[in-house]
């Protein structure tokens, strides 16, 4: 159960972190280091892929990649990566080929106030694509699913940061 | 043939371009969007695989990370990420868990210097890590070969750019 999994490696770290979002927070969920063990990975894979329900699947750097890289690589799916920044070569802030009209998942590692997601939604819309659902391994429950939900993105959840404290 | 895939692909744009290394050139090999398509990705991670001397494998953000996301999910081997900066959460420079003594193969999408391979093979010895092998998708040769050679890592490249070329 990736509950369990989530506990065992200790994916809830304890101290004075700040937050991608700019919060301060005394917990940070580090689902990164847990899904580069390839057993972690697959579980996690195993349970998105059970929520998609589109067949190109986006997550924004750095955290989701590998989530967003282990579907497509387990589906044949091809998959949007939504940079930071970029500031050499090419300098599109898309990787991978957004199409007009095609449904597009986000995978996200943990959400927080959604915003990140929401950015990474508006971009795509921006490029054509639909997106009304996002996944997200671990969910904070600090906004992102009501901010996501005012903007037409059902988000589904994995397992809630509540859910790993419980134990 | 994973050359006539890249060439299909139009992985090498004409423009003035600056390369993440600072030099500019106006030719830039975009094996990212390529990446994106789950039957490049297969073919990529098969010809990496068939050069992999190690059950550990090692890339920096972003370019190398899909490749290596998908040996790693191929092979059922952990991998681990040179972020260039962290600034966020736990702020380690290497996402996974380096072991020490383990051989770790380093995977690059494109070689230009071998600067940046250099500072990660340098991250992960001073972690403890084996490091003799960098396998990269595009060999620029612009001194990448070289400049890894002398620091006691073999470079293989599965295509170099003039190989692009030259149809």
């Amino acid at each position: 159960m990736l509950k369990e999994l989530l506990i065992e490696e200790n994916a809830v770290k304890k101290g004075n972190f700040t937050l991608t979002s700019g919060k301060q927070s005394e917990y940070y969920v580090d689902i990164k280091d847990a899904c580069a063990r390839p057993h972690i990975m697959k579980e996690i894979v195993h349970e998105v892929v059970k929520k998609l329900n589109a067949k190109v699947v986006a997550g924004v750097e750095l955290g989701a990649v590998p989530i967003v890289i282990g579907v497509s690589y387990q589906m044949n799916i091809p998959y949007l990566i939504i940079r930071k920044e970029s500031k050499h070569g090419m300098k599109k802030l898309i990787i991978g080929n957004p199409e007009k009209g095609s449904e597009v998942n986000i995978i996200e590692d943990v959400v927080t106030t959604g915003n990140s997601v929401l950015k990474a939604v508006n971009l795509l819309r921006d490029n054509g694509c639909i997106v009304n659902r996002a996944i997200t391994v671990v969910d904070r429950e600090e906004g992102g699913y009501e901010l996501l939900r005012d903007n037409g993105v059902e988000l589904i959840s994995l397992v809630k940061l509540k859910e790993i404290f419980q134990k």
